[in-house]
């Protein structure tokens, strides 16, 4: 039996990712570790796997360490964040505290305590920040040039993480993971919030309707949040150390055609108009990772089509 | 008349940088902010200069913008750090604290009350990292590749810094600063540690001692602190916004013949025994920097030649 610490348990990756081992790996001992409450039922899980639940703040390096002290894990699937690029403008301390120096807390609380276990370093594609044109698909020696303080803290996280690999010999492995959308998702995050205010248009009984949008001619790379679940399983428990490995679909998307395909999937017609305050700052035209690295090393491939994704993610949408 | 406020202002640079105002700027209004009391007598500048000196926790962000209201900068040297690498291996998470989060309280202090102030954000050429030979002396463009926890704070500051400066138009000036020596240097930096064990043999009246070092086949680029202190001035009143510079001499001494220069000028034989417990972890051979930048952009030369520091450091460190 092995046991895993999930931090950031509450979220929505996490519930997928419980969801695939319940499916595929049930013999994992599951150590849920997070700041609030998990918003699914964690419970449901525990009639074929052992799961418990702790509540901690990473802030607390000591708190952290005993827990670390308790649990012992083998694995460790960091996936605490505060992930909104939005937020870091508007908070920049706390964005960085809660991405940069938790992690360092995590960090230091395994090297006391269980330093042999295998740590996941969950990361954004955010840090390679500003890609010159001609080098798409962006492969994981491009360098990185963040733009904004969330991007900063998870380069940092990266760089201590190759730092405590090279040093100590921990064994961190680290992701540059790009957009994932999936059924559950909070509509904070772009396509579940085109995805609600499209359901919204044929709630109203309307045929047609127009939202808001942000800049719709950029292109960003989706995967399935159930694929990237099993590309965290596979790099947890076989990549290698100190590599870091770009989890994404290879295939770039552009925002309008999303909005026109969840349109056609909902059956009502849309029209868009372009709100200024939705614009981000030094945004990229166009951002596509190149999954060769975790292919090869791996055997990872995306199985859900981008279709199946939009067409989840609207029925459990749809559901509420 | 010109507002400074100078962080970190009880240390050694600082001391030094209050040297270089008083006899080439003194119409500087100059406010320290330090959580300690200088060390040097800084009163001694008030016969010419207005200088004002506050007691601050740099990491308590209300503090640090109450002061920025009150002092209303011009001008910000930001020389507070956590500075010893070997620290930063022992307390990380204080070290990345003391060095990042700092910098990140400053650089929103500043955009709340005086965002048009120019700072200067002192880096370190630790920032380099590995350095693959054949890439010396170091250009300002080689890839950052940190090694230790101190390190990857520094580029967090600097990436920081740089985030700023783009996003919000704001007036940071970056460094890497390589080593730097002079008078009235803690004796934890290596070029004080031998000269201090070295005047000790002298002062117990022995021709001839033994005393233990780290690796003395090491490289470095050293440069006088006095040379330093107008470099800073320089970037801080003509560098420009969002670009980094090397601070550095462009000439490697190996360590071992500053020993025998050393011996010489204090007039006492010595022989060296390299002690394990000094060696330290990934070190780089050779660390030598390209000043070519500041050189072409601001007209820094390095004045001071190598002898004429460790004299000045002799006659300093034997007066106690």
């Amino acid at each position: 039996m092995s046991r895993l610490m999930i931090t950031g348990f509450s979220g929505f990756v996490s519930s997928h990712f419980m969801e695939y081992l319940y499916q595929h790996h049930p013999d994992f001992e599951v150590y849920g570790v997070s700041l609030g409450t998990p918003v699914f039922d964690w419970c449901h899980y525990r009639d074929r796997m052992k799961v418990e639940f702790f509540e901690a703040d990473l802030m607390d390096g000591d708190r952290l360490s005993s827990l670390f002290g308790e649990i012992r894990p083998d694995y460790v699937l960091h996936l605490a964040a505060f992930s909104s690029v939005a937020y870091s403008w508007q908070h920049p301390e706390k964005s960085f505290r809660n991405n940069c120096n938790i992690f360092l807390n995590l960090l230091n609380a395994a090297r006391k305590t269980t330093p042999d276990c295998r740590i996941l370093s969950v990361g954004s594609s955010e840090e390679y920040g500003a890609v010159p044109p001609g080098s798409l698909p962006i492969r994981e020696d491009q360098p990185l040039r963040p733009v904004s303080p969330y991007a900063v803290a998870r380069v940092a996280q990266e760089q201590l993480s190759k730092v405590y690999a090279d040093a100590f010999g921990m064994q961190v492995i680290m992701t540059r993971s790009f957009n994932h959308i999936g059924p559950g998702q909070d509509s904070r995050f772009v396509v579940p919030s085109l995805l609600s205010r499209i359901i919204g248009i044929r709630k109203s009984g309307k045929p047609e309707g127009e939202i808001e949008t942000g800049d719709l001619s950029v292109i960003r790379d989706f995967t399935d949040v159930r694929d990237v679940t099993d590309a965290y399983y596979r790099l947890l428990t076989g990549g290698t150390p100190g590599e870091v490995y770009n989890v994404c679909s290879g295939k770039g998307r552009k925002l309008s055609e999303i909005v026109d395909l969840i349109a056609e999937e909902v059956g009502v017609r849309v029209s868009t108009k372009t709100s200024p305050a939705l614009i981000r700052p030094n945004e990229n035209q166009e951002i596509v990772g190149s999954p060769e690295k975790i292919q090869k090393e791996l055997g990872w491939q995306r199985k859900i089509p981008f279709n199946q994704t939009i067409k989840d993610m609207i029925k459990a949408m749809m559901s509420f």
